[in-house]
């Protein structure tokens, strides 16, 4: 697929190559700022067959700037799904077995209703007329199409990152209707180094003046450059000092000897600058500063007295804790937090940190220790649960 | 002093309140980049009187966004020096017994020539006609001051961060004119991440329209919102998670709740805009990209045939590496491959370890067992060079 044939990040907002649900005014989504919202849309893709007793369904949350498309070829830019390497035909969360749900989150950009969507009351593109979304309006919203959908009870809500955030506020929001639940690389609140990260971001984004308060799609620009620093800044932290160490090191770029200018002389930049580059084509600014907000504001215990083992009390949901030991945006020390609540509060938790140098976005990587961890807590969940075939036999 | 009283950091580059040096075409600088670099001048401070002997003189190099104003008012900002914690009477550097020299680097924009000076081919500033500078280059500018002031050794050699870079050149370019040498928080080479912070941080900058080429001087526009933006993701890395967490946490703004808007909520959010802007302030952008430049072409060992402990074969200084547990930035790992390298070359070395939450940034804060290292260590070499006597007597 060339560049002209995909579809681009606009068209995908509001038109979306996915599947989609749509809730009318008779349906609104009560949200934390205080606001009934409707109408709104969530885009989702499903792999897999919903068994008979609708008990294999396996909701996968995505991160900061995930969507959807996690087992098919992205529709803007033609490239494989984002956990081709987790979900699929025998991989470990198996689309033979399991009915796998996944849909593009509140404030998102891919068709799901986000600042990059029409607003039904004037035409134009919501912008920052877009209330404030927090993890807990994007779960809620995900409650909505699991209803849509007719499934009572979720075998699995899955995710790394974000996607893990929304985990851990399903297990605490709808304890009922979460069987089992795998946060990885996740944390219960976000730190103050990650808010100064997301800060950082959007002010790079807001400082470029073709941000144009928020309103550059009605006005034909995009303020690229913007977002470009703001990814560049936040792909840093996905990695590790060791990986980027053993990656790039101090290596030069087609060249023998530093050029003496600021040329993207070394290895490092280079990529940097391609990651900058790249990610403009495929998302929205506007979502990009509305969903690093979503995660600013998590702080699940807040809601709970500021008592974490209170949002899990009484769980009967069965945890996997998944962290990684070089992921210094949220470190192991989140998740043993996270652990040690659901401990407190009596669930059922595994906790596994794996051993790995390549940071954050271990989750995203082929890492055969998380894809036996993933497969063999499945297993066990399932027979628990009951679901011994393979989907339709 | 108000604002308006104040100098600006535009007068502060060709007409700074320090002493200045001033080298003609008869004395050229030989640049890494193959220039032979004339006129140029160097703009420094000093605190104390040199002794009879000339034995006395501690050369301070200053960081990354420093500059010459160690232990007096600073003439832009109004504020104390920056390291009047170690530098003064009776301090660890002690005004009274030793002669202090502190220069702006070359590159810089405090006074001495640096991307905002008048180029005297055609009066207007340098912009990206300066030659880019290196660690180096800096540090033989500084002997051209040292021979200026007719110091034949110096004392000593003490700088924290891109001041340890300088320190270690200095001890490696011109090992019998360095005594003894206090890196502290620094590096033998500038690692794979930090150059990938640099260039976020350079790309925020060239990213705001008003940076123009470099060419903002000549057309009255400065680019403050992407220098700001360079500056708040830059400053995130001079601190710790920990203190972090410890100093903003999640606490909020002036306020009881979130606003559910992109308000700086937060008070890291507030914290990091305030940083942001005052930088602005006071340093040049381009200066920005020069210095930061020259950190990231910054490897000792390149130019030893890849072997640092060759840098430092047979040097008869006395050196004190001095790092910090919470430095993420320069870790300690670094501080420990100086120190093998310096034992390998059989130099004369201790290495203290602070244990401190503060992170990088703890080389300018008050850290008693800084000063004590600092002290204890200066006291020995001090006996050791035959300096008894307080300054005079």
């Amino acid at each position: 697929m060339t560049v002209s044939q995909r579809a681009s990040v606009l068209s995908e907002a509001d038109t979306p190559h996915s599947l989609v649900a749509r809730f009318d005014a008779s349906s609104p989504l009560a949200m934390d700022c205080g606001i009934d919202f409707a109408p709104f849309s969530i885009a989702y893709q499903t792999y897999g067959v919903l068994n008979a007793e609708r008990s294999n369904a396996i909701l996968v949350c995505h991160a900061l700037t995930g969507d959807q498309h996690v087992a098919n070829i992205h529709p803007v830019t033609g490239k494989a799904g984002w956990w081709e390497t987790m979900v699929g035909p025998g991989q470990p969360i198996d689309t033979d077995r399991f009915f796998i749900i996944c849909s593009n989150v509140l404030g998102g950009c891919m068709g799901t209703t986000g600042p990059a969507s029409l607003n039904p009351s004037n035409g134009e593109p919501y912008g920052l007329d877009m209330p404030i979304v927090t993890i807990r309006d994007m779960v809620r919203a995900q409650a909505k199409l699991i209803d849509h959908l007719g499934i009572e009870q979720l075998f699995c809500v899955v995710g790394g990152s974000m996607g893990g955030m929304q985990v851990l506020q399903w297990a605490a929001t709808y304890p009922e209707r979460v069987f089992a639940a795998i946060p990885i690389a996740a944390a219960a609140r976000h730190s103050s180094q990650n808010i100064a990260f997301h800060e950082v971001g959007r002010q790079a984004v807001m400082a470029d003046p073709n941000w144009r308060g928020g309103r550059y799609l009605q006005e034909g620009v995009k303020p690229e450059k913007g977002l470009a620093v703001a990814r560049m800044a936040a792909h840093i932290t996905y990695m590790s000092d060791d990986s980027l160490h053993r990656k790039f090191g101090r290596k030069l770029q087609n060249r023998e000897a530093p050029t003496f200018s600021f040329q993207a002389d070394f290895q490092i930049e280079s990529y940097l600058r391609y990651q900058g580059s790249t990610f403009v084509e495929r998302f929205d600014a506007n979502s990009y500063l509305y969903v690093t907000r979503a995660m600013d504001y998590f702080d699940l215990a807040a809601d709970y007295d500021g008592v974490l083992a209170k949002a899990f009390k009484g769980s009967k949901s069965r945890f996997c804790v998944v962290s990684f030991t070089s992921d210094w945006l949220f470190p192991t020390i989140e998740s043993r937090s996270v652990v040690h609540a659901l401990n407190a509060g009596g669930a059922s938790v595994s906790f596994v940190e794996i051993d790995t140098n390549k940071g954050h976005d271990a989750f995203l990587l082929d890492l055969p220790e998380l894809f036996s961890t993933t497969r063999g807590f499945l297993d066990a969940a399932a027979k628990a649960r009951g679901i011994h075939q393979v989907h339709g036999a």
